[in-house]
């Protein structure tokens, strides 16, 4: 059917509303010089309907929590969600931000940034995150549901994909993460356009993507992707919840409408250019000036964005409805606020661990931590890519989050380190849950898409990473981050936390849990470490990212800096220093990131000028030059003891060994530079 | 069938040989008290019947160029490799090699790692990377095949995969470009045991992946993994090659054989025990002590291991038969050896440059670089992760690789930046081609878990990475690097080359194109830079990590270092400190790796001691300390002009100057430091 026929067939008004996005779109990416306009273009029939017919939201407020989340995960068509915005009347999206699409200072970024206006449910661009960030909000949201009934939380996700986020490997993590958990509330709309930036489809892939979602337990409905009658059909079918998440084919045309552009991948992703743009304008029948919308058009979109209201007002009264406390805690978890329980209970095991002193691994110490707080702090919600067992992130209050138990908290995410990553994303931005999952530190290289949107979102999403250097032992190099901790290090908003003993991983859980808008890493060995903190004191020492924490007998001539694992060699390394006449101090560096945050005077008493700088940690130096060369430090009196390279296979004290990471070889490079 | 009826039943022949895998497996991982014996007990039958009646393999000569490559993508199972080494008598694969496995300075590491040993195809261990590896071994056979003809390139690639392979995302890019590409001769054993660590499959999964795989192009057979003569029916089968690649499901029960552990993740990753070992070896009638093999079936073994000889010799006589000329190339080209035709190109290409003088971005310098390049290089092997067009990888002399063009030497990878870069590795692994592929810089986060095999492995696969800071502009924060130099110059054995001009970006692929053991990473800008170099030279000066790009007109006092994009701007930020009065040099640094192979006195030359030091690069600080306060730097005389946070979403000099990246802030900050 070609678009005459099309228009013709089409009712006036879904038709008008289609086009008034599709004209936004050409124009702001025209205005812009830059952008996609393909995209929104091709799909603009199918969120009208969506946004028409089926989506539950109020514009006036974006952040009701019991709103339909809708995820474009195609980024890149971020004009199909702005024009969205702009027209449903969400407050903040002007017309003007519309005009400065991509520009300095606009909220209308290139790709959609979480953050930025409301209404942006989450960062997409990267492609495949959105869809894997939507299962994490589906289980969100069948978890609150499951906590605090339908009546406050009784909603669905939506999403946009296309063929980028289905070719992407993370979308099968996602899609069978989703399929497992029977997550029938998910909607996945495919942009099924046949084009991608190097031209068709069929250039790099023919999968049947209808079979391949079938395969993994999903519901497949398919529609005319430019017919409102036939999208409405399929959306109706898709939200019943049969426990299946459902994958909806929308059959669209990339530039629909373009007259020589249209199912071609030059309409994917530059300005279509005034001629095109003057002809697509002719074969809509729109008659318009960019950026103008006539006013039946603006106000039937209006009469869209206020549709939610009602609903929205009743959801509000009874949230009101309910007695204080209950609507107190509903708040404070919606709102992702910190738990009051959590300083007291954190402070307590410190107390009781240094009583104890135990020798366990970090590791070990987060699942002691957790026993204590997942009790008290309902909104933890924990999992692990595949190795619970060896993450120690389970505890047994938990219950295991399933179809059959939706009130478990804790997700066996499978082997998907990246989908996970993502997921935890979804829950953290849904709101009710913080989650924190595990796998090896290594394989943050697999899920490092997803952590950077942790970090450029500022969400507080906590990574759970053990067996966190050489330490590791016999599974050998491929297993064993040397690297990581700089990657970490080096990733904005991204705080590094590596605790030394069971009193640190107790203050690195409560840094991290306290966070609103900042994810946490924390690097947790897989062997036995030591008590090395003498005292728990009212003060959480970690949050200073560096500290004091062996004091030299007189005024330090060589200060032992180290994280994690490798404390305990500094330690050892300055009983010999200082056994032989060498005033010796370890400084404890559990994160570089929050030692930045100190005030300078901190930082000159924590490391003093004119003395031996050793830097110790079983990991490449790159991070530790600011500590070792800065900071009044001088290249000439310090020196690095860890890692050069890549890891070996072997029992973790042959290799601390093997590579020169002990206290003699601390004291050695000390000696030297005395 | 329980284990004495299976026993019963089965070839005695059979039965023995496949035992003896079983009982190293348990004995060696008993012995190390670490490993995993429950995958080699599992698949010891299916890998059995393989190297018995399928596999082309001569043990006397593991390098074979013609035989079939044995991918364990569950790499954790290495122990049902080092057995299969051994037992068909690979030279190096000695019973003390099993006896020490995962012990220090063993070729046995805990996975299987490349380099250690004959016979290990590609380092596997992080899940998934095997069978997206073998795939590229796959595209490589057809590639070679097409070229040189099937007497001298004509063999399979099989792969033994894990339920683990495929839950991760990169199993999908595979298994979707293996079936876009119709690799008939690649074949995936699918270990399916129904187990994970957390437990049985369906904790985490319940996708059918037999009709996943379906879906996606591949022929899909069945067997039961314990039946001799059922797996070798299957494996027959699966050698028509009728354009799919074939997925053969093998049923098989996890620590095969162990009384109470079998069939459970108790004998995934642990030792059995004695008493559990003990009861094994009277389940299958095997009465040795441990590490001992009885000589029939030694013998038997051995015998399989030599049954590819007369294959072999008749290969090499075909080669030997070959014209002097022609054999040169197939023997170079197979072996991976540096063209002789790349130095003289490139030195060409310089003097033309400068000539010239282009004023061109510098993913446009690389694609002006290929043109020359490939025609002279037919091994050049080309690719782009769907971004052909921007990451500027294709040249016209290439031609598209595909099913209906086996000649073609340019891959349309799909939107599958983790599965392009394991397909380089298997590319280069399989030897014939030097592999180049582009994405987004990035998206080396996609890609990391690849990537990083690359560097352990030591194979020389090339990243073409382009839009590699802010510079990217309007696609914004998702889309711009700003950690990513430092991640790739974090990772050992990673080359990172950040060229500045034409110039720079030809001497960047002259030195990427002749390393041997070292990935290398091409970082290439969005936008248009001016030619800086001013003379061509007999040497490639990018060669030393480092050199003075102009001189200061007097001893210097200010030394403006930078790379890349932002050379352009220290090269202004000097001419204003020259004109008045400052004596400035500007360094440019295209590689700090290679920068710091240099001797000191050349580094000491490059970088003098007592001046005042800025480093300008769109990225953040971390990598910068050592030569900003190293190297004889000093704190209070040196500065940074860069990114500290993510990017934003403007046209490209707007960010510089938001970002405060320009000429103005190097000036003013050198002249606050004099």
């Amino acid at each position: 059917m070609d678009i005459a026929d099309r228009r013709t067939a089409a009712d006036p008004d879904m038709w008008n509303l289609a086009t008034a996005i599709r004209a936004l779109a050409m124009d702001a990416v025209e205005q812009a010089n830059s952008g996609h306009p393909g995209m929104p273009m091709g799909m603009a029939d199918v969120a009208t309907v969506l946004f028409r017919n089926h989506l539950k939201f109020d514009a006036s407020t974006p952040d009701w929590f019991d709103r339909d989340r809708f995820v474009l995960s195609a980024g890149h068509g971020s004009m199909l969600l702005y024009s969205l915005l702009h027209l449903t009347g969400y407050e903040d999206m002007t017309i003007e931000q519309l005009k400065n699409f991509r520009q300095l200072g606009a909220i209308t970024a290139g790709h959609p940034e979480y953050g930025h206006a409301a209404g942006i449910e989450t960062t997409t661009g990267p492609l495949g995150q959105g869809l894997a960030t939507a299962v994490g909000m589906a289980i969100a949201e069948e978890a609150m549901r499951a906590e605090f009934g339908s009546d406050l939380c009784d909603h669905r996700t939506w999403v946009i994909a296309g063929d980028g986020c289905l070719m992407e490997g993370i979308s099968q993590e996602a899609i069978g993460l989703a399929g497992r958990q029977e997550l029938g509330r998910l909607i996945v709309m495919w942009d099924d356009n046949n084009i991608t930036i190097d031209g068709r489809v069929s250039l790099s892939d023919k999968t049947d993507q209808k079979a391949r979602f079938e395969a993994s337990g999903w519901r497949v409905l398919e529609c005319d992707g430019h017919d409102a009658k036939d999208i409405d059909r399929a959306l109706t079918e898709a939200k019943k919840d049969d426990g299946r998440p459902v994958f909806v084919a929308c059959k669209t045309i990339i530039g629909f409408g373009a007259p020589t552009k249209a199912d071609s991948h030059k309409a994917h992703g530059s300005p279509l250019g005034g001629d095109e743009i003057a002809a697509t304008r002719v074969a809509f029948g729109w008659n318009h000036s960019p950026f103008t919308i006539p006013h039946d058009v603006a106000d039937a979109w209006r009469a869209i964005g206020a549709k939610g209201r009602d609903t929205r007002e009743a959801w509000s009264a009874r949230v009101d409805a309910l007695g204080d406390d209950e609507r107190a805690e509903f708040t404070r978890r919606i709102g992702n606020k910190v738990s009051p329980h959590l300083a007291p209970t954190i402070h307590a095991l410190k107390e009781q661990t240094i009583a104890g002193a135990p020798k366990v691994a970090t590791r070990k110490a987060s699942e002691n931590t957790l026993e204590v707080l997942n009790p008290e702090m309902p909104e933890n919600f924990g999992g692990s890519a595949d190795l619970t067992g060896s993450n120690n992130t389970f505890t047994k209050d938990l219950g295991i989050f399933s179809p059959e138990n939706r009130t478990g908290r804790y997700i066996n995410y499978g082997i998907r380190e990246h989908g996970m990553a993502a997921a935890m994303n979804g829950i953290v931005l849904h709101g009710g849950f913080r989650p924190y999952g595990g796998t090896f530190m290594c394989f943050t290289d697999y899920a490092r898409g997803a952590m950077r949107l942790s970090a450029l979102m500022g969400v507080p999403t906590v990574y759970v990473m053990t067996h966190d250097s050489i330490g590791l032992g016999e599974d050998g190099p491929t297993h064993q981050p040397v690297e990581h901790l700089a990657i970490c290090r080096a990733t904005p908003n991204t705080l590094m936390l590596r605790p030394c003993d069971q009193v640190e991983t107790a203050e690195a859980w409560e840094i991290a849990l306290s966070r609103e808008s900042t994810p946490s890493v924390l690097a947790l060995s897989r062997q036995n470490l030591p008590t090395l903190r003498n005292e728990a004191g009212d003060e959480n020492l970690s949050m200073k990212g560096a500290y004091v924490l062996r004091e030299a007998s007189a005024e330090p001539k060589v200060v032992l800096m180290a994280t994690g694992s490798e404390v305990e060699i500094a330690v050892a390394a300055r009983e010999t220093l200082e056994a032989e006449g060498t005033p010796t101090r370890v400084v404890s560096v559990p994160s570089m990131e929050l030692f930045r945050e100190q005030d300078p005077e901190y930082r000159r008493q924590v490391l003093p000028g004119d003395t031996v700088r050793i830097a110790v940690e079983a990991a490449i130096r790159q991070p530790w030059d600011w500590l070792l060369l800065g900071e009044r430090g001088r290249e000439e009196r310090s020196d690095f003891v860890g890692m050069t390279g890549f890891g070996g296979s072997a029992p973790a004290k042959d290799l601390y060994k093997h590579f020169g990471i002990t206290a003699e070889a601390v004291v050695e490079k000390a000696k030297a530079l005395l």
